[in-house]
């Protein structure tokens, strides 16, 4: 008798804003069987997978890889190893996840201080810099994306800013990377950190990230050798303030990921084969068709919405493609109809953080999940529900509206 | 044209003290569809593979989780989350992996001390005792089964030994977890990290860990709620010494992993279906019989290497059951045995660190890689290769020894 069943998990349509549906090319690389960590075939596959992501977040740099944990390992190995206890860090917050920027930065003993803007809007650039040339920080720290508002900043003036004052920008692109334009040297952007799980379509598990020389030098002013690994007679090397984390140590990450490929963690062979898989996808089909698309399916769902009568949350201006927030129709409860959804349809849409939690529902079309099917079959889904929860809404609107839009194709 | 090629490794026998081969049933269990991270059906995976992690552990712990890294991800948010600075913390070194505990707590600000033993050897409990007796520190913070030397530190005289003195007693177990005992509960000990891609079998990428109300008391004395997390009036609670990590917190990790589900990471969804399918298999074989076949197949393997004439390395009263650690003939390149078999064999074994490079190949018995097949092949491609490097050795010996071993059976 089995305790346990064998796994086989309900087909889902994932419209949340991460993580979201897989392309079974990436389900499927990731059957394959082990290579060793310092196998040529398998270091071969490492480089391949930085030149890709080189490629990804449009950029010259040197260093752009994986590191080995969920997103925000990612934006924490770049804050450890970059910002000295102490250091001046400036995080401008429009929402949950610039609180999450302030709160780590936080935690590496910056001295940090912080901007914020009403949720729904994002900030003007000047603002930005203002507050820069006020509080002269070494690092600038701030969100690409907003998944929790639904929100894009626009870097480039910003990016500009920070480097002719000689201030780092540390830019957290988790939610656009593959989805919306990203462009790593155009905006002056210092380092960036990435998502897999959202519109790359891979699942959670690596966080890629890119960084420029400056960046670099910054965490090798801080770097140790690890106890251990040179023979017994060598010590480590003492540096005034020395990164406080070994696993998200960037001076040593760099060290595996470069031909030295001096022994730190043991590389997550299966995640690695899947991220190489769903880069591979991205390119084959190119960022600019792939944002295309992005926008295409996000107009479909708003003029389905709309069509429905549902209210849109936030500043349009500032609207982030990859994610639609709705804002819950008075009187309805907003996780019953998210119960519904999954349950009756096999659909997932999102709640919300803080102070948004009941007040909209986030709908993510990102990725692979991003496409006509999905948005089709939640529009029709929504509408059904939405009436058994008692809104008075035009029946077949939603679906019609949306169809026109696909029939019209993408504007230029 | 595509520039990069369909993935299409190689198949590889993996001998080396990990990453080992991986069951198919695991790798299918990867190419499963997602489930979003608060899916209903998701959680409840998450909560079978808790169970199971507890019955691995043999530990009536409530927390038995995996941290989302690579192994020492595990060791570290352990570490950084319970030892704050200035905390004193005892690290008794026998091997690589005890100076790379010594790193991370010192990372961790700890005031550590070391005692050292050659490679090779293990520390008589007694020494580690009365060390602890003379430094008087809060946590004690070592190895169990050092891969690097191939060496099994036994546990329960010190476990004992910690908790009449109201030690924590902190035990890296990476290398044993599921191919020799680990007896959490009856060795006292007080938090335990194993790793996947060892005797698990389960491609790199979780840390699975466990811990006591003792070890969870200090990380919840340190607990600091998240900025943006609550709602906007909502402080964050100051505490004296807070969790230097976001990502490592175990104060928050559990919050996620308990029935409260406070969102922190997004759970990496295909390496937990690896996770909860690999300990399916582990518990399916059943611990005792799984012990079991670890000690038959490093008996068959020691047997055939010394019909070959090899001489193994270290005391053999502490040897790892899992980790085989051969002396290089004088005149051999080490290295050049690895790559022939490697490239004409198929099989990867392992080198080694420190001062015991160039010295000592490293062969791992672990997990699914650890199988009459692999040990078979293994002998007669090395005795083939060491031929092939001008060894002279009595031809054929290798794998009747092995094969006699195999037609005893294991020894109760």
């Amino acid at each position: 008798m089995r305790r346990f069943a064998d796994l086989s998990p309900s087909p889902r349509t994932i419209l949340t804003p991460g993580p979201v549906e897989v392309d079974p090319r990436v389900l499927r690389a990731m059957s394959h069987s082990i290579l060793g960590q310092f196998d040529p075939e398998f270091t071969s596959l490492m480089n391949e997978t930085m030149q890709m992501l080189r490629e990804t977040f449009v950029t010259a740099n040197v260093w752009a890889y994986p590191v080995d944990g969920t997103s925000r390992s990612g934006i924490e190995a770049v804050l450890v190893s970059l910002i000295s206890p102490g250091d001046r860090v400036l995080v401008p917050i429009y929402g949950r996840f610039g609180h999450l920027l302030h709160e780590i930065a936080d935690r590496c003993g910056a001295e940090v201080a912080t901007i914020e803007k009403e949720w729904g809007y994002v900030f003007d650039p000047e603002e930005v810099i203002a507050a820069i040339d006020d509080f002269r920080p070494a690092f600038v720290v701030m969100v690409h994306g907003e998944t929790s508002t639904g929100r894009a900043q626009p870097l480039a003036d910003i990016g500009r800013a920070c480097r002719e004052r000689g201030v780092l920008l540390i830019v957290d692109a988790v939610a656009t990377i593959g989805g919306v334009p990203v462009e790593t040297d155009g905006w002056m952007l210092d380092a960036v950190v990435g998502g897999t799980q959202k519109c790359l379509s891979i699942p959670a598990g690596m966080a890629p990230i890119t960084y420029n020389a400056a960046a670099e030098r910054k965490a090798l002013a801080r770097k140790r050798i690890e106890k251990g690994l040179l023979g017994a007679a060598a010590e480590p090397g003492d540096v005034l303030r020395p990164i406080r984390s070994n696993y998200l140590d960037l001076s040593q990450l760099q060290d595996y990921w470069s031909p030295l490929r001096l022994n730190h963690h043991t590389e997550m062979t299966s995640m690695l084969y899947a991220l190489r898989e769903g880069l591979r996808l991205v390119l084959e089909e190119g960022l600019e068709a792939r944002f295309v698309r992005h926008r295409l399916h996000e107009r479909a769902l708003m003029a389905g919405l709309e069509a429905m009568g549902m209210r849109l949350y936030g500043d349009p201006s500032c609207k982030l493609t990859v994610v639609t927030c709705v804002l819950i129709p008075d009187g309805v409860d907003g996780e019953s109809v998210r119960s519904m959804l999954l349950e009756a349809f096999g659909i997932e849409i999102a709640s919300s953080f803080g102070p948004l939690r009941g007040r909209i529902w986030r709908i993510g079309t990102m990725g692979y999940s991003c496409n006509r099917k999905n948005v089709l079959h939640l529009l029709g889904a929504f509408e059904a529900t939405l009436v058994r929860h008692g809104v008075t809404l035009p029946a077949g609107e939603a679906v019609q509206a949306a169809l026109t839009v696909y029939e019209s194709g993408e504007q230029p």
